[in-house]
């Protein structure tokens, strides 16, 4: 069996991860021959032979088989997948935001240039979730997928349930502890969540969508009256990430849920990522992992490579079956909506309210609401307004 | 894409499950055209054309891809298998007591002949776990295994646990439902659940072990006292099949556990089934999903059916690297030990006992001990002890 040369662009946690899982494991017929990094005067762990500066003398060099890239801004990545797939270089990601902003082209570009490009890191770090869809539901009647897919917003919703933190302590803290970035928006805004759920959607369903067009809302405006709320009826509050068929409709977004105690979600705590899916068939389906850090995201990265050595390729078969399927944010959810202006209320234009709740401190409906709306009135850029899913 | 044609053994409640499933889902090229089933006089929801009684017309016909062997019966089901196999047709099986007692021949036979054998139904129904642990774990460093593999004495166990039946009376409301046999042996006193782990043991370090060489102990003992201990302690009794390797030998078992309430199966009920992964680099993994029942397992046939159509076999990487590991029963457990017989207490010879009790009507001991010791003694064919592990 062949030996595959990797060229790895970034050396970060996760690069790191991946280079001493390699020289650990065993029966994996590959080892990383060539680093890029973007610093030269950057301290390295390893022999300087190592290291490049320029991206050409990866993706000019023949002996390479494999790019993985593991470095931080999506632009770039893009660049350099792309230029790596036209070369004919098998691919592996881990970058959530690239793959999502792109997923269309890079998608046409892996059928014309007939190579792999594997992603598993890029959502819910260890769990093997997109293989599970590629591999084992391809034949399932798939009716729904929920995940908590980002760790820095359950550590900190985690906080918040159980040490009865407030949302920004819970945050300075996940901060201290780097489980949060200093620039958290994207987490917990819930633009992770939602690059990830696109990714999902592909091989959930068969279907790509822009993450423009999916609606996000995420912890950013969590209250302690929120949170007094949750506590009070039993719930939790998680950040759910979730996608359903409806009459041959597809819909999906990622908004916070209260969670009740019997659901298996109301366990998944701190870091860890979870995903459940619902099939006609074999019923509901659930997996649990560690959602980042350097050791299970390297073991995903890992797992791709030891694909590719057995030729693997993901088949898009959803996308060759179902890829026509309607996505629609024309759907009525049911939320917990926390809010200051009477007139948002109004042009929410609820379907139907089935709770009204005025005190000093703060008020509340309970009611259904068209997604759409919820774009359309931006939702979450305000700072005024906390929902959730019941 | 050729179409699969299916010779079907048995057609009890999986298959007529797999039946609907293969007529109702899209896009899996296969169909069952040949049913064999023993009694003639039962009606048949199906044309009578579909029916044989005879094995040899499913064997002898050329044109069926496919065995799918899901009858009861573990010696007829071997003599099924091994025909099947070397007439070189592929083989779907659900038969775990079948493959554990017979797993090196069956692993020889798909050597030599040539043709693919699955059997992703045999362990926890809906639940991925073998092809993920082929496909998925062969580059991780897997260090343990745990598993509630048994539907039916979960699901007695959750009825003691949250609605405090005795036993007996939770043993008589599974089997008034279906979720347990007239003769719960098998089930009860976990020889179920340890031929699954022996299946498990091939693909999660690569090793074969007979059966009878695992020590396996049920729930049959389990009593008042026992439950009302669990409870004031505030643990959940679970019957985990357990594997883990330490210094290179492998160790596995099926013996009750006290599960804390932190911990992931401590809210696995009824007849759910889960299975937990223990690795080094991407840390603990869950895997949830339905047990049994016709359509969870139906769906687990449907997708070995299905991976046979794309051409999938088990590798048994772990068995080509690992195949020499040693399997060992001189380790020690520290378990709960609520015994009658002084002698037995003595004739475990207990490493340590760090906590000893007795009142009226029971006495146990909390202590080390050693597994082989328990095979000797034949500890689970007593009605006067009950263990589990701490």
């Amino acid at each position: 069996m062949k030996k595959l040369r990797i060229g790895l662009f970034g050396f970060g946690v996760v690069g790191h991860g991946l280079y001493d899982v390699l020289h650990k494991t065993k029966g994996i017929h590959a080892e990383v021959a060539k680093i890029c990094v973007k610093h030269k005067d950057k301290e390295r762990t390893l022999d300087a032979a190592y290291f490049t500066y320029d991206k050409e003398d990866i993706l000019n060099d023949d002996t390479l088989d494999v790019v993985v890239e593991l470095i931080d801004n999506a632009d770039e990545a893009y660049e350099i997948v792309s230029a790596a797939l036209k070369k004919g270089k098998a691919v592996v990601s881990a970058n959530k935001k690239m793959i999502s902003e792109h997923f269309e082209e890079l998608y046409a570009l892996q059928q014309q240039a007939n190579v792999p490009f594997l992603y598993e890191a890029s959502v819910c770090g260890s769990i093997p979730i997109i293989r599970n869809l590629e591999e084992y539901y391809d034949n399932d009647l798939l009716d729904s997928l929920d995940g908590i897919c980002n760790g820095t917003t359950n550590y900190i919703l985690t906080k918040t349930s159980e040490e009865n933190l407030t949302y920004e302590r819970a945050l300075k803290q996940a901060q201290e502890l780097g489980f949060a970035e200093s620039n958290p928006t994207l987490d917990v805004k819930a633009y992770d969540p939602k690059y990830k759920l696109t990714i999902l959607l592909a091989h959930t369903f068969g279907i790509f969508v822009k993450p423009e067009s999916v609606f996000n809302f995420g912890i950013q405006n969590l209250s302690a009256s929120d949170s007094t709320y949750a506590r009070e009826k039993g719930f939790k509050i998680k950040l759910l990430a979730h996608t359903s068929k409806h009459e041959d409709k597809v819909a999906a977004f990622v908004i916070p849920k209260f969670v009740k105690s019997e659901e298996l979600f109301y366990d998944v705590r701190n870091e860890f990522n979870a995903v459940q899916l619902g099939a006609a068939f074999s019923d509901k389906q659930f997996f649990l992992g560690k959602g980042a850090g350097s050791y299970p995201t390297a073991s995903a990265v890992l797992s791709d490579i030891s694909a590719l050595v057995y030729g693997y390729h993901y088949e898009y078969k959803k996308v060759k079956q179902n890829g026509t399927l309607p996505f629609s944010n024309d759907t009525y959810i049911e939320v917990y909506l926390r809010y200051e202006d009477d007139q948002l209320l109004r042009d929410l234009n609820f379907k139907h309210i089935s709770q009204r709740f005025e005190s000093d401190s703060y008020k509340y409906v309970i009611g259904e609401v068209n997604v759409q709306r919820l774009i359309d009135l931006k939702l979450n850029d305000r700072t005024d307004v906390f929902i959730a899913r019941l």
